[in-house]
C-alpha cells in the first residue's frame, strides 16, 4: 500500500480546488424548480442509496413522511406500497447536488438553498433548518406540528430570504464561514456566529423587501437566529459545491464525501468515480440530553459531514471550543484531536483559520492513503436522533477505516 | 498588611453587587438632558481629574476640540484661554456616571448610552463610538472630517438607536455580554460578536421606525457592525453601572475603577470612599499598526478599564483567542496570565464565562490586598493612541503597583 507521486499531484489539485472554491448563495427556490433530475414524485433521502425495502427505523419513517406532506400518498401504508412498487421514487440526495441533514428529506415542493461555486461552477443545494423544536421530518418524525412547521418555512421563511438573497444579488458565503471560525463556531454542529453573520447580511434587504409582509420578515429574523443551527444548511451547500469541485481527480485519493444511511457509512473518493465505497456505522461518543439514554441512539441517515469534508465541523472543533456544552469533551481533547487530523489531510485550508492554533488553516482534504497508514479516522460533530424519532443529543463520531481501507484497495493499494 | 475577617465580609457584599448587577440600556440622549451635573460649558475627560494646566498632548487636544465641536470657543487659543480662566470647565468623567474611552471628550450636546443597573438603580453612560477612522476626537483628533462624523452619529445614528431602544422598552445588556463570551470577545478590545447581537435585538424595531428616515437606519445598521468596536460603549456603561454598584461598601478592598488620564493611572477602592489614588503610568505591551514604532506611543486617557474592574477585557481574554492577530500575544499566553488573575479577584463571575477553561466564570472583583501580597498586576486590554493623535495599535497594559500598595497603606495595612 503506498502513493505514488501521481497521487500527489493528483491530491494537490483536489485540494487546491477544495480551497479555491466560491461559493455564492444565489437563491432559494422549490426543489422541483431548481433541482437537476427532480420530479414530482421524488423523495430524496441521505446515505449511499438503498433499495426501498432496507430502509428502517427513523429515515423510513422520514421518507413516509416526506411523501405524505408532498401528498403523494394518503397514509403510510400507501406510501409505502408507492414506494415499493415504483409509483414513488425513493433516491440519494448526493447525486441530486443536494447534501440532507440527518434523514435529510427532500421533496419537490420544498425550498432549497441555491450556491453556485462562482469559481468551478459547481452546485449544491440544501433543504432549510426546520426549527429548534427536537421533533422535525429529518430527525425522523411526521405529524401536523411538523407539518405546519414545514408549511411555516415554505410559505414565510423561504421566500423571505429568496427575496433578500436576490435583492442583494447574491450572498458570498466563505466571507460569512471564515468570520464565524473567529467567533466560536465550527459550521457544523455550531453555526450561531454564522447565522447571525448571515442575518446581518440580509438586514438591508429587509428593510427594503415591499412585496414581504413585515410579519413574515419578523419571524425570519426570529427563525434566523434561535439557536445554533439555522446557517447549518448553508454551510453544508456551501461545502457540497466545494467537495464537488474537487471530485473527479484522477488518481486523487482526497474524500470528496462522507455520509450515512441507516445502515450503513459511505465516502466518496476524487479519483474513484461516482461509487460509493460502504462500510458500517460510524462509531459515536455522545452527549444527550436530559432523560435520554444511549440505548436509544438511532441512525437515519446524515450528509452533513459534508462539513468535514471541506475542513470544517470535527476539523475545525478547536475553534468551538463552546460545543463542549452541547456535545461533550473537554477544551484540550478538542484541541488535541483537531491536530491529529492534520496527519490525514492534503494541507491547511487558506480561508478556514483557527485563532488558538495561531489562526493556522484547518486541516483540509482527507487522503485515505494517510488514514490508513496513521490509523487516525476522520471525527464528525453530528446531531444524534432518538429510536423514537427526534433528537436527543449530539457528539462526535468516527468514520469506519473500512470504507478507507477499502479505497485504498480500489487504488492498488 | 494583614486583612481582617472585616475585609473578608465586605468584599464578599461587593462581589455579590458586581455579580448580581443588571444592566439594561433604557435610552440614547444628549449629555445635558440625562447626565447629572453636566452643564453647557462643561467637558469631560478621562482619568482622575486634573487642573487644566495639567492637560497635554493628545488628551489636551481632545479636551480643546470638545469645545470647539461645541462651540464653545472660535479656535483653539480662546478654548484654552477659557477653560484657563474658569469660563470653560473640564472635569474627570467617573464623577458624573461616565466614562471615557481614550480621551473620553463628553460634550454637552453629545449622545450618551444610559444604562440602568435594575437591580440596585446604579446608572452608567458612555458616549458613542466615532468610527473605524483611526482619526477621532477621542484619540486626540479634531478637525473637519472628525467634526462630520460626531455629527453624523449625533444626527443620524444616536436618534435611531435611542427610537429603537425605547421602541423595544430597553434592552437587557446582561445576556448579550454573555453570549458575545462564547464567541470570541472580551468586551473591551474585542466586541465583534456583541455588536452584531447587539444589531440583532435592534431589527424587529427597525423594520418598524415609522419617523426615523431608511437610509439612517440602514447607516445605523452599518457602522453598528463596521468593525470590532461598536460594542464597546455599552459594555463601559454597563460596566460602570456595575461597578457603582459595589462603591462604598465599608472595609471593602475591592476595587471599583481603574482608569488614566495623560498624567497618571489611578484606582477607586469600594471602602475607601470617592478620592482616586493615583499612581505612574501603566507598563504596555502593544502591537502596533504598519508603519508605527514605540517612540510614538502616547497616553491621553482611558477610562475603558472599567471593563476589567467587572472581570471583562483582560480578565476575559481566554475567551478571545482572535484578538491575538489584533494586539499580539499568544494564545498559551493568554490563558495562562488569564489564569493568574484568580489569584487577585474575590470569585468568579456567575454570568460571564470562559469556554476553553470549561466555562470557568471569569476573575471578578480585584482586591487590593492580594494584588500585592501576590504581586500579580491586573491586565488590561486598550487601544494605542499615537503622540500626532490617532489610533497606532493595540496591546495590554498592567496597572502600576504603586497604587494598590498604596491603598493597602490606607487601610492601615
Amino acid at each position: 500500500m503506498n502513493r505514488s507521486t501521481e497521487h500527489d499531484a493528483a491530491n494537490q489539485e483536489a485540494f487546491e480546488r477544495l480551497t479555491t472554491a466560491n461559493p455564492v448563495l444565489t437563491d432559494v427556490a422549490p426543489a422541483i424548480d431548481v433541482v437537476p433530475g427532480m420530479t414530482k414524485n421524488t423523495v430524496l433521502t441521505s446515505g449511499p442509496p438503498l433499495p426501498w425495502e432496507a430502509y428502517e427505523g427513523g429515515q423510513r419513517d422520514a421518507i413516509i413522511g416526506g411523501a405524505l406532506f408532498e401528498g403523494l400518498a394518503g397514509n403510510a401504508e400507501e406510501a409505502a406500497e408507492g414506494f415499493a412498487s415504483g409509483e414513488l421514487k425513493v433516491d440519494g440526495c448526493h447525486d441530486y447536488g443536494c447534501v440532507g441533514s440527518l434523514a435529510g428529506i427532500y421533496t419537490a415542493s420544498m425550498p432549497v438553498f441555491v450556491v453556485r461555486n462562482e469559481t468551478h461552477g459547481t452546485v449544491g443545494y440544501c433543504n432549510m433548518y426546520e426549527g429548534k423544536s427536537p421533533k422535525r421530518l429529518n430527525y425522523g418524525v411526521y405529524d401536523e406540528d411538523v407539518r405546519e412547521q414545514l408549511q411555516f418555512i415554505g410559505d414565510k421563511v423561504a421566500p423571505t430570504i429568496g427575496a433578500a438573497t436576490r435583492a442583494l444579488g447574491g450572498i458570498p458565503l466563505k466571507p460569512i464561514m471564515s468570520r464565524a471560525l473567529h467567533m466560536g463556531d465550527e459550521l457544523h454542529s455550531r453555526n450561531t456566529a454564522a447565522s447571525l453573520l448571515f442575518a446581518r447580511e440580509l438586514m438591508p434587504a429587509f428593510l427594503d423587501l415591499a412585496d414581504v409582509p413585515r410579519s413574515d420578515v419578523r419571524d425570519t429574523m426570529e427563525i434566523l437566529t434561535e439557536d445554533h443551527y439555522f446557517f447549518l444548511r448553508l454551510s453544508m451547500a456551501a461545502a457540497k459545491a466545494i467537495a464537488d469541485a474537487a471530485h473527479g481527480v484522477e488518481n486523487s485519493s482526497i474524500v470528496t464525501a462522507m455520509c450515512f444511511s441507516c445502515a450503513e457509512f459511505g465516502i466518496r473518493v476524487s479519483g474513484l468515480g461516482d461509487e460509493w465505497i460502504r462500510g458500517p456505522h460510524a462509531s459515536v461518543q455522545a452527549k444527550l440530553f436530559d432523560g435520554h439514554t444511549e440505548d436509544e441512539i438511532s441512525w437515519m441517515g446524515g450528509e452533513s459531514p459534508i462539513t468535514e469534508t471541506v475542513g470544517l465541523g470535527g476539523f475545525a472543533q478547536a475553534a468551538a471550543f463552546p460545543l463542549q456544552a452541547y456535545q461533550g469533551g473537554d477544551p484540550q481533547a478538542m484541541v488535541d484531536r483537531n491536530l491529529k487530523l492534520y496527519d490525514i489531510t492534503q494541507g491547511e485550508n487558506p480561508d478556514f483559520h483557527i485563532p488558538f492554533l495561531k489562526y493556522r488553516g484547518t486541516p483540509t482534504g482527507i487522503d485515505v492513503f494517510k488514514v490508513v497508514q496513521t490509523g487516525i479516522l476522520p471525527m464528525m460533530d453530528i446531531g444524534i436522533a432518538g429510536k423514537g424519532g427526534g433528537q436527543i443529543g449530539a457528539g462526535t463520531v468516527r468514520a469506519p477505516m473500512e470504507c478507507f481501507e477499502a479505497a485504498v484497495a480500489k487504488f492498488g493499494g
